[in-house]
């Protein structure tokens, strides 16, 4: 194992404190959690958006913390959900009087613990919702949609609900918002080489010199099938069939795209799994609101990508333009300010 | 080679127009060349800024083009320079009457060929100058300055040298600025394993199982030595004390600060190494005013990564906090409007 740490039991405590040395105007720690916050309070108080997860995903989650995107993110070890004790106390820091949202991904250790903490906080009479993003296709059938994974399609939740939030909705809208957000987000990935675990040195799955897994998730976990590589035209354009199948685009229909790198897959090879992308979006006169390339939830240094569309109504549109700045995700204004107004 | 590509020898060509499906709004292809340039014409005329060479260090270069960084890029194939020709007909079409400054790395073929169309462009009547990058104190000793090749650091030339260009200044005074950052910045970096050549599918380098190559190039070149990995905490301080000697910082000193990965280091290493970093500058009493973590100038797959270090004043410290718009490099202003005042 080659990998740049010191203590392999220290890695996401040392990755925590050098993260928060680089963005000190944007975060804060809370004492004796490892939880992070936003530096600034809002001018006007808002929903307070939380999430959080395992480690390993960076950007995600700590990296979209700011304005018009998240709060707070509770930190987990290494693919391993956060106590749902530091997601309350979190929730208590970061309430400001109209109430907290859990914005996370479909897993089960997550699923335990934020609810946990959302008794916890609700016994001290906090209003809390949760919306649960279940964005992979590839994990479960769309007769069971709820029960499938999230990938990348969190960081799309997180910047449409952080703008709603933003513009100061209640907490019944951005939880409507966040709703319809997670509905109408699909995504599905696939992967070549496997992350390293710290801890243990060791790849986190098995995958034969001449294979990928189609439909991995972003632990690795199994997709749908392992086959030999194909091209990037194929390998697209079968990501984007499937997940057009579930989302009945009409024609003029507006969508966000998000080509997510893992880890290692060089960009450059991304933008050539958008070129094919693109283009099939272009022949189904699907619209292309705006596009996101790059490493946006990775999983240490797998190597493969995913792609995630959102079908955008009017309202969704919106939000996705408006501005936000965190440390790894900033966005100048695209044509609707925070009250949706066009600019 | 598991790679998502289509064929090896349209790598660039689709990846390329990838980008520019993308990101519409940002890039157009000049025609019948492999140059982009910003879409929108800045709103009063300014210097144009030019760079360019190999493919294969995305977001470097073509992420870059937009307000207050680069106006226009050469893209040559893999780690190979770009035609001469193309940068001379990009100089003609991007030229706004102020002039154009050639800002690239120092790299044989790239200065052959940027010469090449300063030549080109000097006898139609275009003003040209030129400054390159050479911030990598591994690759010459310091008597041999110039000899040096560039690496990550050239991020920080564009963005210094964007802002300046924004803000109106003359050629001359965007070149002096320029050659001011060139001399200020200085980088090293660490390589672990090698990136795969599209064309070949065959690695960079080779390196043992257990090795790393301190001082290597972005593009695999060799270092000052091979030597055994060693913890993320000898490693950074071993690259950014080598950088310390070079740019005899004072108590009270201002740098910017760019952790650089080569593409397949995860993000959670980089903040390990941001983490031991910082503390270091802490510890002699240098203030960051600004520090970037991510992948900003990449090798393909390569691991590994530099630190690079930019001392400041107060005319590069307002150029470095003003805002920035390009698809993969985006800052919101902080601090300093493109006239150099406090906002």
């Amino acid at each position: 194992m080659k990998k740049f740490i010191n203590n392999p039991s220290l890695v996401v405590e040392e990755s925590l404190a050098g993260y928060i040395a680089c963005y000190p105007q944007y975060v804060r720690k809370l004492e004796g959690l490892r939880v992070l916050a936003r530096k600034e309070k809002p001018k006007k108080p808002k929903v307070a958006i939380i999430t959080g997860g395992g480690s390993g995903h960076k950007p995600a989650f700590i990296g979209y913390i700011g304005k018009g995107m998240v709060d707070g993110v509770a930190v987990g070890e290494v693919f391993a959900a956060p106590p749902g004790d530091w997601v309350y106390k979190a929730t208590k820091e970061l309430d400001m009087g109209m109430g907290t949202i859990y914005l996370y991904g479909n897993f089960s250790g997550d699923i335990m613990n934020f609810r946990l903490a959302k008794i916890l906080a609700e016994a001290e009479g906090h209003k809390v919702e949760e919306v649960i993003a279940y964005d992979d296709i590839a994990s479960a059938p769309k007769e069971s949609i709820k029960k499938r994974r999230a990938i990348a399609g969190e960081v799309i939740l997180w910047k449409i609900a952080g703008a709603a939030a933003e513009t100061g909705m209640s907490l019944s809208e951005v939880k409507e918002i966040s709703e319809q957000t997670a509905f109408n987000t699909r995504s599905m990935g696939v992967g070549t080489y496997p992350p390293i675990i710290p801890a243990t040195g060791h790849p986190g799955f098995i995958l034969e010199e001449d294979k990928m897994e189609i439909g991995v998730g972003h632990h690795g976990e199994p997709g749908i099938k392992k086959e030999k590589i194909k091209s990037a035209d194929e390998v697209s354009s079968y990501l984007t069939e499937r997940i057009l199948e579930e989302l009945a685009f009409k024609h003029e229909d507006e969508t966000a795209l998000l080509i997510n790198g893992l880890g290692a897959t060089p960009l450059q090879e991304l933008y050539i799994v958008a070129r094919k992308v693109c283009s099939i979006l272009d022949s189904y006169k699907i619209k292309r609101v705006i596009t996101y390339v790059g490493e946006y939830f990775t999983s240490l240094e797998m190597a493969g990508f995913s792609v995630t569309l959102t079908k955008l109504d009017d309202r969704l549109k919106k939000l996705i333009l408006a501005e936000a700045d965190s440390p790894c995700f900033k966005q100048f204004n695209l044509g609707g300010d925070y009250n949706g107004n066009k600019s």
